[in-house]
């Protein structure tokens, strides 16, 4: 990879996201030559991909320029690239367009769908954790209606009008809100032959709660708002297998679907060199101790979903979520600048800021530290939170812009096949 | 197709651009049953595509749902399918998802690219008629110049930041125009790695002005501007052939490029069953008389682009644009009600409301019957203009926020890479 070495220390960042995008901006003025991978060329505000898979939301609104973020800051470089392989040993990061060395390396790859090893259900379902898939995924909903008004078969059309997601955490509740307010409001507008109310909205949840570590409270309220939307919500139901058509779980249930929604678990998205048993824990991360670093590395890092950092108050590792990532980039910037300058690194405090989720209009769940609330004003509350966290003054602007209007006329424009999933629409 | 016979009379439509929608919307109110047959499950406001492509606009901005447009009009139904042929003489047409028979049917499917028999160019070049074409553009784009950073054989980094439109129409002289800009104010802030004064835009005509067709001022004015923005403009050049690196033309000029813009020609899209060499005239169009009547049929119309009528002031049929297609959509709706009500139609007059285009800020050209102006107060018309005709509030408030930011700021934030195009990207 063309990059001169300059006299400044080089630091690599492999991914792009919340972890990777904090680090950079705290190293944006030092004497380092810092280099960017990513595969690709934006950040994702994940947070968001549901609006982006329901049509609430256009792909760019939640994405931003990678290039953009780094504008301003003297001695970076990114490069669009697949990293393939670390070579620790020799301080070398492979990739698909040329090997890099590296002084310091932080790996900040995130994390990626967790089948716990069912192909079938990696084969049929539908993701939600990247940009691409979430618009696959606003394809094969829109898709299924449009063939729904094709079939003359009454257990076909229901299954294209079912959606079964599994999991039933901030993904899968947001999702399933989503999907109902759109059953209820633009199906029967959009779709005046089909009998819409058949459709159905179902979210199946291993465990005996939805929203797994927020507040009972929570927990509760956003089953009520979702069942008052008319989801049907499956509580310690573990689903074994789909192929295609049936859900079968490892209760009498079964689910006739064409779409399957998996959001039942992430793991570590590890890289080929530094995945080894050693270095792995629970959930393949990579363990590291107070100040991110790689076991038996004083110059490796992880953040971020792919760091399991194990403390106290979370032994299996701190949440896989935007705020830790956020708080670890951050921290590992002022450390790595006190480990060049031979100073002693300060050990990372997780401050849990809470949690929110909404579940539709006028329906959210609040967590904070000190308040716990639900209903309208913490929807407004999330609304806020979210605009605010997102980069840049447009996407902002863009965002608010839609909502309001999403708000105002009880609608979603973004209703579009624009690359078909289906084979049958494939142009 | 199961599709319910009624009492009324069935009008199909195949097409949902300007002329189909225009029609759909003068019949919304008849006792017709009305079925629309698209491939897309949008409307494409095809003006806007370059916007698409140089990262000013999103796709969903310029495209709307048609299911949303015929949402309150009775006894409409839309369906999502591929036209494969029209049995003119047992009134069927038959799509990919069954066979539907008309009492009526308009043929509306517009036009697509003409590369003249040069199946060369048409497998190397880009092509920007539809959005998934102009945002595979807007990929490749991006991608030239990530790749551009990888090699250090200069030849190479230059074709690959090299960009050559041919066809010096509105499309190519907007679009054109776009990236003279991006190349100014975006590129060296995105890629302080790159010699962007290298990056090079050639626009190709092979007449001896620009827009033709608009008056000799407005072409005249379009090309200085577009010389003012470092565009270089090649008149009296055809391109003959690209074979993926070079261009080469009827003189001794060739072009190093991995770019090629195909915006040199559109043909009639006819349908199998209506394409038989009598029906046909140059361009590849249906021919038409003074009320949209298909040569030999009654019954059988054709509006738009696809359409071909000849008048005094057109002799080889009115021009390819939204207007002619969206008023002959207006009034073929009007005759049809006529020719149902056995009252006598009217022959079609094509009104004249003058021609524009965009080459940059306070950039632009505008033709109207009376004045004629070019500048920035030609450049507020056109944004006027075109925010009107786009449907929909939301996606105009949206498509207005984006250009007062584009305008403030110097910046177009859509530079992702969503869905890479070439191979190295693919996932």
């Amino acid at each position: 990879m063309n990059i001169p070495r300059t006299s400044f220390p080089r630091v690599v960042i492999v991914g792009g996201g919340f972890a990777g995008v904090a680090l950079a901006k705290k190293l944006s003025k030092q004497e380092l030559q810092v280099v960017l991978l990513d595969k690709n060329n934006y950040h994702t505000f994940q947070p968001l991909l549901y609006q982006v898979s329901t049509g609430g939301l256009e792909p760019d609104s939640i994405a931003y320029p990678i290039r953009k973020i780094l504008k301003d800051f003297p001695n970076f470089h990114f490069r669009l690239a697949h990293v393939q392989e670390i070579d620790a040993n020799h301080g070398k990061v492979i990739t698909d367009i040329g090997v890099l060395k590296f002084d310091y390396l932080v790996v900040a790859s995130g994390s990626k769908t967790n089948y716990f090893g069912n192909t079938e259900i990696e084969k049929y379902s539908m993701a939600m954790k990247t940009i691409p898939q979430s618009l696959n995924l606003r394809s094969l909903i829109l898709e299924n209606f449009e063939d729904a008004l094709l079939t003359s078969d009454l257990n076909e059309r229901n299954a294209l009008m079912n959606f079964v997601i599994v999991g039933g955490g901030p993904t899968g509740v947001e999702l399933a809100g989503a999907l109902a307010e759109i059953k209820k409001v633009i199906l029967p507008k959009d779709y005046p032959d089909l009998d819409t109310r058949m459709a159905q909205i179902h979210i199946i949840q291993s465990g005996d709660c939805l929203l797994k570590g927020m507040s009972e409270k929570a927990s509760q309220k956003a089953e009520d708002f979702l069942e008052k939307l008319g989801v049907n919500v499956w509580k310690n139901v573990r689903v074994t297998n789909y192929n295609g058509k049936t859900v079968t779980t490892n209760t009498d249930l079964t689910f006739e679907t064409a779409t399957l929604i998996w959001a039942a678990g992430v793991k570590g998205a590890t890289i080929k060199g530094l995945d080894a048993q050693e270095f792995l824990v629970r959930g393949n991360r990579l363990l590291v101790n107070e100040f991110n670093q790689v076991k038996g590395f004083e110059n490796i890092f992880a953040v971020g979903d792919v760091a399991c950092m194990q403390t106290e108050t979370y032994p299996n590792g701190l949440p896989m979520m935007a705020q830790p990532a956020i708080q670890q980039g951050h921290q590992l910037g002022d450390n790595m600048i006190r480990l060049i300058e031979k100073e002693p690194m300060k050990p990372f405090k997780y401050k849990d800021k809470g949690a929110m989720a909404t579940i539709g209009r006028n329906k959210a769940v609040v967590d904070l530290r000190k308040f716990k609330f639900q209903g309208v004003f913490a929807w407004y509350v999330w609304m806020f939170v979210h605009l605010f966290f997102l980069i840049g003054f447009r996407n902002r602007m863009v965002v608010f812009v839609n909502w309001v209007y999403n708000y105002v006329r009880f609608d979603r424009e973004a209703r579009l096949i624009i690359r078909p999933f289906k084979k049958r629409l494939k142009p």
